[in-house]
């Protein structure tokens, strides 16, 4: 991530330009929070920049943070992201159970965003734990089944403020996820540079995140739009 | 956590002076990195400065952030906590599987650290994922297994960098996990606030967070202070 001798002003400075560019072809701004993290202080501050960017231009804003602790400090990230800028969303992680999950689902039901837990992420060895057979399904399908049923009272209309993340480099399990959760708006990371191809269908939240922001390794606007088109090609085809 | 005008300058203050007071009776500074994000950026700012100060006092740090993510993004987590405070800790979330793990064990080997993942944690609803039963044992003992294989080729003499994080809320849990991973500093939360109780044992780290920093829900070094004299004094009784 660390360009020239101003990595900060560089990252702020392409990524004003980029989202400005691709605003009008996007649901969402996705942020890793790791990347500004690792950039000490000032690249938190670059984060609260750009999300309230992001928010002037219309784009939500989809914190992927992958938090999880108990319910205390659970209540704590949930003002630090989804009361901090209300209707945005933010990336959770079950294995604490669903007592830990709680105090994200009633935030967001309170400032009007959205949850996005992790049920079967894009990695290679992400069996490990989430596809353990629990009573003939995997583990990922047990609590797709569970958040169904907790989502059912966080729903506005069709779908509800609880969602899950599942990789678009497994899409058999997208696939069965949607069935066994209707309600869940569904945010489908590894398009692109993990080799997932862009899915079709109601609630999938397509996010290309290596392929937009440096497609072929590096900060490159020209190569990021025409990803995006061809993204959007392949959708509509 | 807000207390009066200027929340900020208050924490500051009070957690400067509690640290100094508290540093020759503790093993390590641990920090709830949820509570310096909800201050926004410069909650960042203030969690930077203070584990700054711990090394200089001579405490080592353990940055309580229980992250986890896919490789290349772990990458950034250990590079924005291990790398960025060489001989530091982290706990990490196993959901994402052992290749998500990996990153932050090369990490804490590269930079003289640790890693404590979150094997069973203290919440009462921990069991939700946490106990779900595989191959005849608790998913955390099968994960605590495969830890200490993993930690194997990250060990300095008895101890590895690769640790764990159970409740002290469950002791059976902390003897079992013993028992299966020999070598794994354990980290034991929930001491205190929680109901757990100070368990005696080699290689484990107490972390009694609520009770010595808000003894009684509000800040008082006074009872700080007592409470921790009398933790110290059940661990020697």
């Amino acid at each position: 991530m660390l360009h020239g001798p101003e990595p900060l002003a560089h990252i702020r400075r392409y990524t004003f330009v980029l989202l400005e560019a691709l605003a009008p072809r996007l649901a969402a701004a996705k942020f890793q929070l790791a990347f500004f993290e690792a950039l000490g202080p000032e690249g938190m501050a670059l984060l609260w920049e750009l999300a309230s960017a992001s928010r002037v231009m219309g784009l939500p804003v989809i914190f992927d943070g992958k938090r999880g602790d108990i319910g205390s400090t659970a209540e704590a990230y949930a003002r630090a992201y989804l009361e901090a800028f209300p209707g945005s969303a933010l990336t959770v992680n079950p294995y604490l159970g669903l007592d830990a999950l709680k105090p994200f689902f009633q935030a967001a039901s309170r400032t009007g965003g959205g949850v996005f837990v992790l049920a079967k992420t894009s990695n290679p060895g992400s069996g490990f734990i989430q596809d353990l057979p629990v009573e003939g399904r995997p583990l990922y399908l047990y609590l797709a089944e569970a958040l169904e049923r907790e989502g059912e009272g966080y729903r506005e209309g069709t779908w509800s403020r609880v969602g899950m993340v599942v990789g678009a480099t497994y899409p058999e399990a997208v696939a069965r996820v949607r069935e066994r959760a209707p309600h869940a708006p569904l945010l489908l990371p590894g398009v692109g540079a993990q080799g997932g191809k862009p899915l079709k269908g109601e609630g999938l939240l397509l996010a290309a995140s290596r392929a937009l922001y440096y497609p072929g390794g590096r900060p490159d606007l020209k190569a990021a739009l025409e990803a995006a088109e061809a993204l959007l090609k392949a959708l509509v085809e």
